[in-house]
């Protein structure tokens, strides 16, 4: 196929066209992850999340520049569940994007409304094009709310979670369960007053509630300056050479790529499997027998799940 | 079973445990479903739903006391999908139940929390339950928000939109599209001002935008004076019988069980089959494939499929 020639020699306009083609659940979308996604895999999935206004785009933004001129490719996938635009036409895209041409860093930002099948799926299959189109590592940016949180940690090799000491987000982080997906705390806006406080709250948190987490390591960044991204991009260096030593790192990546295939399965019963002329055909049968009382619903439901695939 | 047993015999007791087992997925629930399910499809399906506020819950009140005065038999499922509360122990609930118990009214709420696949399963399982109880008119109201009117109106044959002309909630509707599931729409607390503006408003935009619900009726009511309840349940009756002769009823039963079951199967797909040993084993070692680059996660995901049914 003439695109994954192109997405594996890199080409951002053909890494923009498959991505939106994986984005809409197309067919040529499947057919190029088919080819593509063997190919992938050596690149670093790094998640960032936080409340909005914490300076996640500023913070990629340092990261991605830092890593770029250690000789890092980097791709960058924004993920809005909240907007319903996608396909990097927001405006904080076109600025980002002026910046990204500039220094070969690939940014594109995904939102949830026209997404088939989950914004989950379609980030991890858009990781897979950035990966196998030669970036070496990949930065998913999400903001905390709801579930994004949760599907980012589940994509990701590794989790930073920013908080800044305004606006009570400490708080609200130690409510919210985000932590339970930390891998790393970024404390932002660290020279606005309240840090000490908020490093000093969450390492609480952690030694009390989340003891599995305890040894979280929390770091201080001025984002807006680039004050402590080396030493937060040295902090996940250290995490990941650890994490390899003593194989959790692989481990995380089969248990996310479990719970991936598991959504793929559902993705496709809903689209493939369902909307088959047979299977229509089959669904109306079955409800047909349900209203005259000659089957139960869970009956049925197994049964054409097991006729949807025979 | 003897709570299969109790259930037909419509004691309120063996109901409301019966409904705490479907809520939580429970093979006992599954099986009490399976005698149950076929018993049922006697009863009327009423949904109502309205942002909060409107008088949801005096409306349905008032709807129940004067259909049990025609000799109908009543059960509510009052359905929060914000509230991490369920069973009935909201002191809202108390109130009514306490009215319910004077009047042999049935009321129950759920709530997403804690409820396993989803609120819709969960909700048209109750209602099969309370439908093979013998009851006759079963209530289901939920507040309009996000998915949950949505999930309201695959469960029942009629559904009432409830707007008031206070604080916007016409535009609001407009906006939310809520107005395309109406069979119906109430206009409550009709004696405060602007009742009439908001009868005009949504028949204009039934009119240019919604042409297919043109004919909509549109009735007003005061639900804390009982003013307008019983032309409301005139209304509907009306509507009933016209879809009964038409075969629109049966049709709109049909593919609310078309959706049910894909649902049911989705959600066992989740539960029983994902959740065995085996397939465990299987998505585990499908995983592994897929990282050491030998598959696709799509070629994966949909083999699991095929041997999770095997």
């Amino acid at each position: 196929m003439a695109l994954a020639d192109d997405v594996l020699r890199g080409e951002p306009l053909a890494l923009a066209r498959a991505i939106s083609l994986v984005e809409n659940g197309a067919p040529e979308g499947r057919a190029l992850l088919d080819t593509l996604s063997p190919r992938a895999g050596k690149a670093l999935r790094i998640g960032l999340t936080g409340p909005p206004g914490v300076g996640k785009s500023t913070t990629v933004d340092e990261l991605s520049d830092l890593h770029r001129s250690r000789g890092e490719k980097v791709g960058v996938i924004a993920v809005d569940p909240t907007s319903p635009f996608t396909g990097g036409a927001l405006l904080g895209d076109r600025v980002r994007m002026t910046k990204a041409a500039e220094s070969d860093i690939f940014v594109r930002s995904m939102a949830s409304r026209g997404v088939s099948g989950g914004l989950s799926r379609a980030t991890q299959d858009a990781a897979d094009l950035l990966d196998a189109s030669g970036r070496t590592l990949i930065l998913l940016e999400t903001v905390g709310v709801g579930q994004s949180e949760i599907e980012i940690s589940r994509a990701a090799d590794v989790v930073i979670v920013m908080l800044s000491p305004e606006s009570g987000d400490g708080v609200q982080a130690m409510k919210s369960g985000v932590l339970e997906i930390a891998d790393l705390v970024a404390i932002n806006k660290a020279d606005r007053g309240g840090a000490d406080r908020l490093e000093h709250d969450l390492r609480t948190a952690f030694e009390l509630g989340l003891r599995s987490r305890k040894d979280v390591p929390i770091l201080l960044t001025e984002a807006n300056t680039g004050k402590g991204i080396p030493e937060l991009a040295g902090a996940v260096d250290a995490l990941v050479a650890a994490r390899k030593q003593s194989g959790a790192f692989v481990e995380r990546r089969k248990s996310n790529m479990e719970s991936r295939l598991r959504r793929i399965a559902e993705f496709l019963l809903q689209t493939d499997l369902w909307e088959s002329g047979d299977s229509r055909t089959r669904v109306r049968a079955a409800a047909e027998r349900v209203l005259a009382g000659d089957q139960s619903p869970y009956q049925c439901a197994r049964k054409l799940l097991e006729e949807a695939l025979r």
